[in-house]
């Protein structure tokens, strides 16, 4: 095990009841409310001047709040397996900048023309079309320098993450997602639709999981166990997105309902109705909590994440 | 010296008379020509079922040709140095794709609207919106996956160019720079212009410069001189960038002349007038052409690049 192991981790405060690990959270948000951007070199720092506009409308969609599932996900990752989960923040916030940016540029006009997200206006709609592209491919770059500088680990680690981070984005990733996302006309196989999310989604939330083994190395029988739980949460995810998309409320949602069945895009509800996507679900949900039975209790909060992704309204 | 050093670099075909490099061009498309963004990973593969699509829009745009200036530039840097260009392949080609990836952003009816670039029809008028942006999303992603999974030299090498390359695209560098050029009403200083240029164009040419240098680790001082002329460099094409806007021909330049001045975007010319415009270049190319004079016959190749971007005429 690495030294990281004998830190003592954050404790979970005394009292608290809900299910999902607030403090992993509390971690993420007061990190990711730090990130100005800015350079740290003071030429480079001076040659920003201007950019502020910019900044702002990558700050307006990283703090908007959210179950930060990504990054609570990698960090509770390293607690579960006894590391320091406050070593991984840096590469944890990066998987959170690369889940909104592909948020900026899927609400896009061209895209799926959104107005709003997690109840406010979308980046476009605030700051312009351009701006938001920027903004997005800006977050982009922003997560990858924030491992190349701030992940701890020695460069070993930090090349695995971005390894990790950059095969979950690419072609045979979440990009690649989007793109068959796009190109479903409602009348695909279930097979299709279960490899379209899990390159759409299903990808990226493994790699969280994925970056906290890198970081705390845990032994192989482990390392297996968590990356087929990564696996089944993804897929939980994308299932229960689709269910509330056609059975959530849009104030519990935060943006409008029916989005993806009105544009005629097949989902897992389209594909199997409502029951049968319900049942989809709660086998994806089984499995991922039996995945984690090697863990034993120190897998709490790995569970406590399954079944809020299970149970959740938006 | 690394070992690299000792590889005997390909030479130069006899007889060739061209002041540009074509030799390591060559290398260049080679590569680029033999990207298809598949996965190695046989389950990896099958997931990317119906991506062909959006690997053909980014192929489209990746090999639409051109000086391939900043491969080649860390590839003869590489060369100068002593190294086997060869060695720098990947992550020569990672910056094309970057390059590439910002055209298509660049050129999106949101952005500059341009429906021409290198002669050919741009991404999205060919493919459509959505896929450009993807196809866009998709060569950054894949541009990191090509220096962490092919790049040699050891994870240290891997994440300096990372490095390099995040900050040369981030928020104080590409990105920042398209997002100060948008906010421009063409009454900036002459200060302000050389400023968004230096993080629009220059950072990413000086990056591969960059590159070259730690992969080929040279003494200190040949270092420096090769940053104070990777600096010039990345100002003398911008400049003549915005002289070939107003005084080059559409057909020399394979896209609609003008389009800057048009849209009453502040340029080196509308600043100083063609005159004085003229009159920077000429005087960052010979600052370009001194800082290469510490290495000697060696510094050849990166002599040309200078002088054929001094002359280029598109």
């Amino acid at each position: 095990m690495p030294a990281a192991a004998t830190i003592r981790p954050p404790s979970r405060p005394k009292g608290s009841t809900s299910p999902y690990p607030d403090h992993l959270r509390a971690l993420v948000e007061e990190f990711l409310a730090g990130l100005d951007f800015a350079a740290t070199d003071p030429h480079e720092r001076s040659q920003m001047a201007g950019t502020e506009g910019l900044i702002e409308a990558m700050r307006h969609s990283l703090l908007a709040g959210g179950k930060r599932i990504r990054p609570v996900l990698a960090l509770a990752t390293c607690e579960a397996l006894g590391a320091d989960p406050r070593g991984l923040l840096p590469a944890a916030a990066a998987l959170e900048l690369v889940h909104t940016y592909s948020l900026i540029h899927d609400d896009l006009p061209a895209m799926d023309d959104d107005d709003m997200r997690r109840g406010r206006p979308t980046c476009h709609v605030l700051y312009g079309e351009d701006t938001a592209i920027l903004a997005g491919d800006a977050l982009f770059a922003e997560a990858v320098r924030l491992v190349t500088d701030r992940q701890g680990g020695g460069a070993e680690v930090q090349v695995r993450i971005l390894r990790e981070i950059s095969h979950a984005t690419g072609v045979a990733g979440m990009v690649g997602g989007q793109y068959l996302d796009l190109q479903m006309a409602g009348r695909e196989s279930s097979e299709t639709l279960r490899r379209v999310h899990a390159l759409k989604t299903g990808r990226l939330i493994a790699c969280a999981v994925h970056c906290g083994l890198i970081l705390a190395r845990p032994p192989e029988a482990i390392d297996r166990a968590l990356r087929d739980f990564a696996q089944e949460l993804g897929l939980l995810f994308q299932i229960v997105d689709d269910i509330l998309d056609v059975a959530g409320s849009a104030e519990d949602l935060g943006k409008a309902v029916g989005g993806d069945a009105r544009q005629g895009k097949a989902t897992y509800v389209s594909a199997h109705g409502l029951d049968g996507a319900r049942r989809l679900a709660a086998e994806a949900h089984e499995r991922a909590r039996l995945a984690l039975m090697p863990l034993g209790p120190s897998g709490g909060d790995l569970v406590s994440i399954a079944d809020l992704t299970f149970a959740r309204r938006n």
